[in-house]
C-alpha cells in the first residue's frame, strides 16, 4: 500500500550547541518522505524553487520516494532559519522564514494520487489540508494531519474544519494544550478526540509521546542518546516512521498503533543525530531494528508477580 | 528488612490549579515514610514542634511507621508555602519557608537505628546527611540520598561528599542536569556516577522517571491522570515506595531496581491525586496492584517480530 505526503520541501539553516550548518535540505515533507520510505512506497506533493539543487532529488529518488508531484517554480525554495536553546533543546527561536515559491502552493494531485490509501497532511496551511483531502477519491483508509502553534493562533476555523476530518492528529505537547485550552494531557486529548480525530498522537520531545486511540492510552518515553546535534525533523520524522508503517502493514489494531509509535520515535531518534536529514537518509534495515531492541530494553519493565506478591499493603 | 529515613516533617500551605490547602501534613521524611510503609517497616528520624498535632503523630502510627525517633522540641514546626504554576504544574515558586525547630535539627541515632540495613537521607542539609551516615553502624546495605537545588548552589563542598557516599541518588531533571554542568541527561548521569552513586535515579515529574544503574538505562513515562490535584510529595513518595521495595525484598538486581521505579512512580501518582497525604494515606494493596497493572497497560508494546518483520527496509 502506499502513502502520500504533501507538505513542504525546505533549505534551513540551524545552530544548535553541537555548531550551525547553512542551507541543508529540510522541509515537512522531506523529512517525513526519507522517514517513511524505510517501511513503505512514498508519493510526495511539494513545491521547490529553481535554486533546489539536483542532489537534493537524486537523494529522495534514491529512497524510492515518487517526485512527479515536487513542483518546480521560478524562485526560491522555502527558507526557514533557527537557533535552538543551549539550555533546552525542547525550545527554539525562529530567525527567519521565507515563503518563496511556498507562498503560492496549491497542490493538485494526479488521478493515481487522489487513490493514494495512507495520506499525511504536513504542516501547511489549513486551507491547503482541506483543499488536498477534499481532491481524494475514495476517502483515504486513514487520513493524518500535522499542525503548529502558527495556524491554532492564526486561522482557527480553517484548522478545526480539517481536525475535524481526519482520522490522527499529530500535535506536539504545547498544541495539544493550547489547540484544547486545557493543561492535563489525558483531558486535552479527549478534547481533541471530541473534535474528530480518532487517534491523538502527541508529541514530547525528548520527553516521548503519548498515543490516545479509541480508549487506549500508551505511553512511551523518548530514546535517550548520548548526544543531539539537531532536533530539527525530529517531529516530522517520527511522523514518517509511524505512518510509513502503517502503511506498510494496513494493521490499524491498538497494537499495530503502538508498534507504529515505536518505530516513528527509533526513525525519529536517529534524525537528532546530525544536522539535516544526514543520518536519517543513511540507514540501514539493521540500525533500525537493532534500536527498536534497544528501545524495548530501555523500557520494559517484569511484571509484579515476577518477584513474587507484594510483600506487604495494608 | 526495614528501613530508616531522616528528613523533614512540616505543615504546608499549598495553592494549586485545583484549590489551595493550609497548614496540612506535609515534608520529605513523611511522604517517604507512608509510601514505603505499604512495603517495609519504616522507622522515622526528624524534629517536630509543640504545634504538631497527635492526630499527625496517630497516622503515621496506623501505617506502623516506627515515630520514636521523632524528637519534638520546643517552638513550632518546620512550614512552607507554595503556589503551583496553572500553565505548569512542574513549576512551583516558595511563596515561604519557615525552618523554626528544623533549624536546630541534629539527628542522633539509637543503638538500633545505627544498624538499620536500608538507609534513606531525605532532603536536607548535606552535612546533617553525612552526620547521620557516620553513626551507621556497620555500613547499611544501600545508602540512598535526595538532593534538591537549593544545596547545589549553596553548598557544594558538603554535597559532593555526602554523593561520594552512597549507593544511590535521587535527583530531578534540573539537579541533575546543575548539578553534572551537563545538558544531556545521559551525560549527566555519567558524570554523577563517577562521583559515587552506582545508581542514579532521574526523576522528571510529570515526565516520567530515568534510571541509570552499572550500564543498565531503564526510561519510564509518569502514569497518564485525568486530573492533578496538588504535586507536593510526589517526588518522596516516589522515593518512599522505590526505597520500601528494595528494603522489602532485598533485590538489587537491575530487574528488581526496575520494579521499584515502576512502584515508586504508582505510590507517587496516587500522592499528586488530592491535597497533602489525603491520598497516598489510603491506599489499599488492591489499588496498588491494579495500578501496577494499569501501568503495564500504559507502557507496553509489541516486539517488532510479533507482526512480521520490518516490511521493507534498504
Amino acid at each position: 500500500m502506499s502513502l502520500l505526503v504533501v507538505g513542504s520541501v525546505a533549505y534551513d539553516s540551524v545552530k544548535t550547541p553541537a555548531g550551525s550548518r547553512e542551507t541543508s535540505l529540510g522541509g515537512s515533507a522531506t523529512y517525513f518522505s526519507i522517514a517513511a520510505s524505510y517501511f513503505s512506497q512514498v508519493s510526495l506533493v511539494a513545491v521547490i524553487g529553481d535554486d533546489f539543487m539536483p542532489e537534493h532529488v537524486e537523494l529522495l529518488e534514491s529512497h524510492s520516494v515518487d517526485v512527479s508531484g515536487l513542483e518546480r517554480r521560478n524562485g526560491k525554495t522555502f527558507r526557514w532559519s533557527g537557533v535552538y536553546s543551549t539550555e533546552d533543546l525542547n525550545q527554539r527561536e525562529t530567525l527567519d522564514t521565507q515563503l518563496n515559491v511556498f507562498a503560492e502552493f496549491s497542490p493538485e494531485l494526479t488521478e493515481e494520487q487522489r487513490a493514494t490509501e495512507y495520506l499525511f497532511l504536513a504542516n501547511i496551511e489549513p486551507r491547503l489540508q482541506t483543499q488536498v483531502l477534499e481532491q481524494m477519491s475514495p476517502r483515504p483508509k486513514l487520513v493524518a494531519l500535522d499542525s503548529m502553534n502558527f495556524w491554532i493562533d492564526g486561522s482557527r476555523s480553517d484548522l478545526d474544519a480539517i481536525v475535524a476530518a481526519v482520522d490522527l492528529i499529530f500535535m506536539d505537547e504545547g498544541e495539544a494544550r493550547a489547540f484544547a485550552g486545557e493543561e492535563n494531557l489525558a483531558q486535552a486529548a479527549k478534547r481533541i478526540h471530541a473534535v474528530g480525530p480518532k487517534i491523538v498522537v502527541i508529541k514530547r520531545g525528548e520527553h516521548g509521546v503519548l498515543v490516545s486511540n479509541s480508549g487506549d492510552l500508551f505511553a512511551l518515553p523518548a530514546f535517550i542518546l548520548d548526544r543531539v546535534v539537531d532536533p530539527t525533523g525530529a517531529g516530522d520524522s517520527f511522523a514518517g516512521g509511524f505512518m510509513g508503517m502503517l502503511a506498510a502493514t494496513g494493521d490499524l489494531s491498538t497494537r499495530g498503533i503502538r508498534r507504529a509509535a515505536v518505530l516513528g520515535s527509533v526513525i525519529g531518534s536517529f534524525t537528532v543525530q546530525d544536522f539535516s536529514a544526514d543520518r536519517l537518509a543513511a540507514l540501514s534495515h539493521d540500525e533500525i531494528t537493532d534500536r527498536f531492541a534497544a528501545f524495548e530494553k530501555l523500557t520494559t519493565f517484569a511484571g509484579l508477580d515476577d518477584g513474587g506478591p507484594l510483600p506487604r499493603g495494608q
